[in-house]
């Protein structure tokens, strides 16, 4: 069995104590039956992982001390995830994907056929943070709000390259082998593609690099988790 | 507006009429609001898409006429992928995720530590054909029954590689890179990982090629859909 794996937003150093909000006593004793002296680990997202003795356990909260550091922190390649949010089931794994998968921020975008009007930013950071307790990050990506694309293209800094998962004739494994590393974002359409507008001005940008992702179409969320993908094998920490 | 695809059992010729099901029916008229004089695509897996009009619509059941091939079938590469059918929600995604990134063969493997005892062989199927509308696809793979690992591995044809998602130190795309297309499998285990006895026959086996999908541990079905992105953007149809 492996062991649990808390996300905790306290800072972390060997020997100090760690007080349990109400949420997690629920989950460590209530869920998970643990009680004093059982161990398990935390992370929050800067300071990277260390073993932690459960020292109180109550109903409603309890206590750790943490012991040594088990892994540095590991920040992902930058790359970022821009996405357009779809029905929430997807939106959701779309998140725990990119965790995942090393995204090293998630920013829903609204395009111009895109449906959602808003999105629970709070409800999809949580995802990010289970997705990272899950598979062993010790970095939870950022989740944005939901923003028009137009807005991050306006402000867009011209050194992060943008790979966008269109119909181009190039395939993105073809074009990634040439390209150089540093900061990269992903751009994923909605199911209905981009509008001709988003096109025009997503082709004449000097920094986006238009691919294909093969020659079926690709639902959303497969097209988020294969671009991250060949991006993380050519580019990223793959190797 | 894209057009509805439909996957029918009949064989497809122009000019030839076509009965509708009542299901069919129920789908086309009842739910998506189609009647007499409306189009639609139609495929049945073996004689590419074909344009069909609606000829006759009723409730129980109905007829389309249909005209002209729309696209010829395409046979995806021969990859199959072999998974340990987890928890009812992410194997559908799988088989839906196989299907639309083209694997020729949806094979779902019983390891010593997959929990499934049997699979709904029907269901699944069902989720192939659906993706397979839903991506344009003209080919649904066929999803075998639930079987041994050890099954599958005693009967193996030694001409069909196996890349198996494993903690190797060896990155996919590397692998891939120097290796030859062909007849191919992928092997994405369990959460849980496979057995030490599996591991062992694994490593054993001259045509299984043990690869690392990335620094972070990836659910089964990330990385199957992982698995299948850098296969065929290597040796697939993705080029």
């Amino acid at each position: 069995m492996s062991r649990i794996r808390l996300h905790v937003d306290h800072p972390l150093a060997q020997g100090q104590s760690l007080p349990l909000t109400e949420a997690q006593a629920h989950y460590l004793f209530g869920v998970m039956r643990l009680g004093p002296g059982d161990d398990i680990l935390v992370f929050n997202g800067r300071e990277g992982e260390f073993l932690a003795r459960v020292t109180r356990a109550a109903k409603r909260g309890g206590e750790l001390e943490l012991a040594e550091k088990t892994r540095p922190l590991q920040i992902p390649p930058d790359v970022w995830l821009l996405f357009a949010p779809i029905k929430k089931a997807r939106t959701d794994f779309i998140v725990e994907k990119a965790t995942e998968l090393g995204a090293a921020r998630i920013c829903p975008v609204q395009t111009d056929f895109t449906n959602a009007e808003r999105i629970r930013q709070d409800r999809l950071q949580a995802h990010a943070v289970e997705a990272a307790e899950q598979c062993g990050g010790t970095f939870v990506p950022e989740v944005e709000e939901l923003r028009p694309l137009s807005r991050w293209l306006s402000g867009w800094d011209a050194g992060r390259r943008i790979l966008w998962a269109d119909e181009s004739l190039v395939g993105a494994a073809a074009a990634l082998s040439g390209a150089e590393p540093g900061p990269w974002a992903i751009l994923i359409g909605p199911e209905g593609g981009f509008s001709p507008a988003e096109r025009d001005r997503l082709r004449a940008l000097p920094f986006v690099l238009p691919v294909s992702l093969g020659p079926r179409i690709l639902r959303a969320d497969t097209a988020a988790v294969a671009a991250l993908t060949l991006w993380q094998a050519a580019l990223g920490d793959w190797g």
